[in-house]
């Protein structure tokens, strides 16, 4: 599994404070405090600045790397900030260059198949040696059908490998819709993550639970519900709040459910009283 | 969804010592909770006592019914313990006739392939019309593989069906082991459950969730994750305690990802504040 934290993102009222008020130690407890609690990335957001936006998130980025070692993803629709980001924390020499064993490359959140975004973004990630978040849309907006969905997973993934971009390296995003805006878009989420990960076992599947809970009262409740059954269709790196510890523990229990927690080693770690 | 309540078993114990006791007022209690928390059937078992278990168990559904008109599981190895808790409660005039409208039949809890059990308790669930929940098991005793759990089921559905009790009347038990025993079994029992659901969609599936928790700490916690994913598989009938509310909550949030809760009426209902 592969855990992106959420909570260093300018829609939250605290870090939209310490963004404005440029707080570095606010911004570093919170990175240390994901990587902590089982982050394995890092999200960084300044959308909510739209006049300096490129400013803060390279301030964000340089704050955000004082204080953890974790591979970033770097979250912004546009490809001039994307790349403002990339050239703060990325050493000039090490562009082009295949990274260092161990080393795990930034990602850029995100990529897709809108005209405006496929080419730019992905001369970012050639140029600097970055994965991507590949969000399952089009021209024509947010798919509205499963089917839609699989179908830009299946160019994504086309487009990005014959341009050297392997599925390993690639996090699919199906765009989870709210429940609240239909009845049938948990099922229909759960379908799509299934059905990609029938139709590509090597690529990353992503997708912020809490789209999914957006409109409803007890978020963190159906976000923890959903989780496991994303897990067991295939979903390997949910973007979420690791300092919500019920989510975490659901997570340890879903992972010895599905068989992947070696002789319950993990499980009984986190859960026995020393 | 099927909800059966597991609380009234002679395992737990203060319910053996109200056994012992006799005392009706929490045996009333427990069963009139367990309704109220949202259990569909209950299940009475009086297993701890093999020397007067018949006796017991007469006097635990005759006690349960002077608290709660829910439909029963009746819970016990034995053909003769389940003839005789049947006939406690079943009114003679009603045998051989089908049961009215509206009113559930009770529940044999179990049936399975083994010589011994299939037909005295075949005859019992004709004769008192009564629905069964049906073993994966056979002389050979528990299966140890997936497709031998759907060689089981086919078997028991086929031949129970032979016999004029339909798929709609059998509750498939898929038998789970613990996961403390083998890293597998999580998973093996969700795939046995979708591999029955996938089938026979007539049929419930049901299984005991603490039986996969057995041997580890916080059972609760791998009992409501396990839920959600056994839900998705086709499971309909989980037996569970109604009091354990973050359970219940999980289901109810799992009916609406599942798309089974219009315009999200139950979730709202049950966490907006008033």
């Amino acid at each position: 599994m592969h855990i992106i934290g959420e909570k260093l993102n300018s829609s939250i009222p605290s870090v939209f404070t310490a963004l404005k008020n440029r707080d570095a130690g606010l911004v570093c407890r919170m990175a240390q405090q994901q990587q902590a609690a089982g982050a394995d990335y890092l999200d960084v957001n300044a959308g909510m600045f739209p006049d300096e936006e490129a400013e803060l998130l390279v301030w964000l980025v340089r704050t955000v790397r004082t204080g953890s070692d974790l591979p970033l993803v770097i979250d912004s629709p546009s490809p001039a900030v994307l790349e403002s980001a990339l050239a703060a924390f990325q050493r000039p020499e090490a562009r082009n260059q295949k990274p260092e064993t161990g080393i795990k490359r930034p990602v850029l959140n995100s990529i897709s198949l809108e005209t405006e975004r496929f080419g730019p973004v992905l001369a970012l990630a050639l140029q600097y040696n970055a994965d991507v978040i590949a969000l399952c849309m089009d021209d024509r907006g947010i798919p509205e059908t499963v089917a839609r969905r699989l179908e830009n997973a299946h160019k994504l993934l086309s487009r990005l490998s014959e341009n050297g971009i392997s599925p390993e390296r690639v996090f699919i995003d199906p765009l989870l819709q709210p429940v609240a805006t239909g009845d049938e878009n948990g099922l229909d989420a759960l379908l799509a993550i299934r059905q990609i990960r029938e139709m590509s076992p090597s690529c990353h599947i992503t997708c912020g639970l809490s789209n999914l809970s957006y409109g409803l009262p007890n978020r963190r409740l159906l976000n923890r519900t959903f989780l496991p059954m994303a897990m067991l269709c295939g979903l390997d790196a949910p973007i979420l709040d690791p300092l919500d510890t019920q989510i975490m523990d659901t997570l340890t229990a879903a992972t010895l459910l599905l068989g992947r927690d070696e002789f319950c080693g993990e499980y009984i770690e986190a859960f026995v009283q020393p």
